[in-house]
């Protein structure tokens, strides 16, 4: 064995979606964004100079920056900037979640949290979802070390109301709640006025959903400015370049262009509700997702067979095979051209 | 004061060289190459499909971790990349220097391996360079948590003897040591080979200097295929997707024109050396430095006060106000023309 072994850091990863190498497959697992990026980000690449590449970027990254505060009407120092919202969380939970204390999540959620609080060998405590897959507000109550959810809620797509979140916040002045909106765009609601009443609320958002840009890697965080700079700090610590100069300027093309972005979000909200509709005359069960993606469950055919008969078809849906979801399928919201394919095979199998 | 501040982690950040927005400059502080990336990169930039950025990138980054590998004859479980060298850095401290003993580097030396120790609360010591600003091989024995130094170092640009890191390798079977060899295209000799030899070793580089791509973030780190898979494991449990599909194909395009980069590498190294005679004829003094910098001290005039005069002639240079070191400049090797404009004023001034 070898001698270093027991000085190093060892830990179980988070497993990503799967990314198939194959072409002419129906990708309905990664919660990607079925339309391209806004076509101002094809004319920023296009008109990008290769030679200013040599110089590193800006380090405060004020152009993206100052462009997701114009957009959300915040001032630049409420806005921080990521390698996509997993760079923002981890940033977060190694900033934010020091107390020793542990930091709450629920049972079933995006299963990066866990992994995050391993690594920085942070206590923790899964709080349970009710039956129906929602959060309770009051199941958070007492004494922790900061919390964080999705909303809406990743695998399962339920929005907690915004009087709960609220409720969340200002029962925890003295810890950070982090609210990780990453799906928010697809018609829920955003806890972001929360900012300006409560010092210790965090929210973080995405490009790569609702604006088409996973492939870019950008995430972003809004906050009172004290949380902001912290933030910051312990970037700055940990690398001080993390945004190309192509992330930032393609970003600030993405999210200055609303209508595309609205218009894009439109399309898969009504591609969603008509999804529901389909996924329910077939025998699925699923509560009112606010995402890009439906949590179901079939009446009769089990969630891993029909997995993995939809794989045999090039149809790739995500399977958890975790205690109380295992018997669920989440589904991204594709094309209606894809979901018409999805629905076909599913009609012929079911 | 806010009542969640004592539950979050304050460090004292990393503080980057200056990035002036001003046009009409003469950087020469912060090591950037003054050629563009290689040509090639821009073709790649102009044929990149902006719809390929809805989905998330490979995770793996095959395609340039492939690339690399082929660059230096490696396979590529032997090769792991990050967003610059200060993401694969970073990543490697909280891996590789977990055992609660003090890490050790140079007291002089590129001043974020304290910053990323204090931000994971790993102990370290510093260990002085020789009057000369030289490692001594033999300071580094006997216990420790790990060893880190670049070679060539920054910012006195002096190389360690091969024989003399072969030494710390052997000496410490126990720990990791990296050497950081951001600067080892500039004529320096790699510790590459030693990889195949001990298990311990891991050599990190980077595009952002030799390969002209500072805003791109790509850097790289080479090591035994174990030393590799705890890094992965590390980073995927930070951020899975930290390589955007552009730093991929750019990355790729750069590490394969290997003629353009070897040439723009003569060109520093060729201009390096001619400014070495020239600072010299000024009466300044210097190790005899192996990268893309020269840490020049001047016989009479203070370094701050140069850096002064330098700054108001939209010259910039780097200056570290710190001990023994408060008296030097580190000068970035520009081109021969923006040399020229320096060494014009500084003989009128001196």
């Amino acid at each position: 064995m070898n001698k270093w072994i027991n000085n190093i850091r060892q830990v179980v990863p988070y497993t990503p979606g799967e990314q198939p190498k194959e072409k002419n497959i129906i990708k309905l697992n990664t919660n990607e964004n079925p339309y391209p990026p806004s076509p101002e980000v094809q004319k920023t690449l296009a008109g990008f100079e290769a030679d200013t590449l040599r110089l590193y970027p800006d380090p405060a990254v004020e152009g993206l920056i100052s462009a997701i505060a114009e957009n959300y009407s915040l001032k630049p120092e409420q806005v921080f900037v990521g390698v996509g919202s997993d760079d923002v969380l981890a940033m977060s939970f190694l900033t934010f979640f020091n107390s020793g204390k542990p930091v709450l999540f629920p049972d079933i959620t995006y299963s990066f949290y866990d992994v995050w609080a391993d690594l920085f060998g942070i206590p923790y405590r899964c709080v349970p979802l009710d039956d129906d897959f929602c959060i309770r507000s009051d199941d958070y109550r007492g004494d922790c070390g900061g919390i964080i959810f999705p909303n809406p809620n990743a695998p399962t797509g339920i929005e907690l109301p915004q009087e709960s979140v609220e409720k969340i916040v200002k029962d925890h002045p003295d810890v950070i709640v982090i609210v990780d909106e990453a799906y928010v765009d697809f018609g829920g609601t955003s806890a972001l006025p929360l900012i300006e009443k409560y010092d210790n609320v965090l929210i973080v958002q995405t490009f790569s959903k609702s604006r088409s840009m996973a492939g870019m890697r950008i995430g972003f965080a809004m906050g009172n400015p004290a949380l902001i700079k912290y933030l910051n700090d312990v970037k700055y610590s940990f690398n001080s370049y993390t945004m190309s100069r192509i992330s930032i300027e393609c970003g600030i093309s993405a999210i200055r262009d609303r209508s595309y972005f609205e218009e894009t979000c439109r399309r898969i909200i009504e591609t969603r509700e008509w999804a529901k509709k389909e996924l329910a005359a077939l025998g699925f069960e699923f509560g009112d997702s606010k995402a890009n993606f439906i949590f179901v469950r079939h009446k009769s055919v089990p969630a891993e067979e029909l997995y993995n008969a939809l794989r045999k078809e090039h149809i790739y849906v995500r399977y958890f095979k975790k205690p109380r979801i295992d018997n669920c399928l989440r589904i991204t919201i594709g094309t209606r051209e894809e979901m018409e394919a999805l629905f076909a095979f599913l009609r012929k199998y079911i």
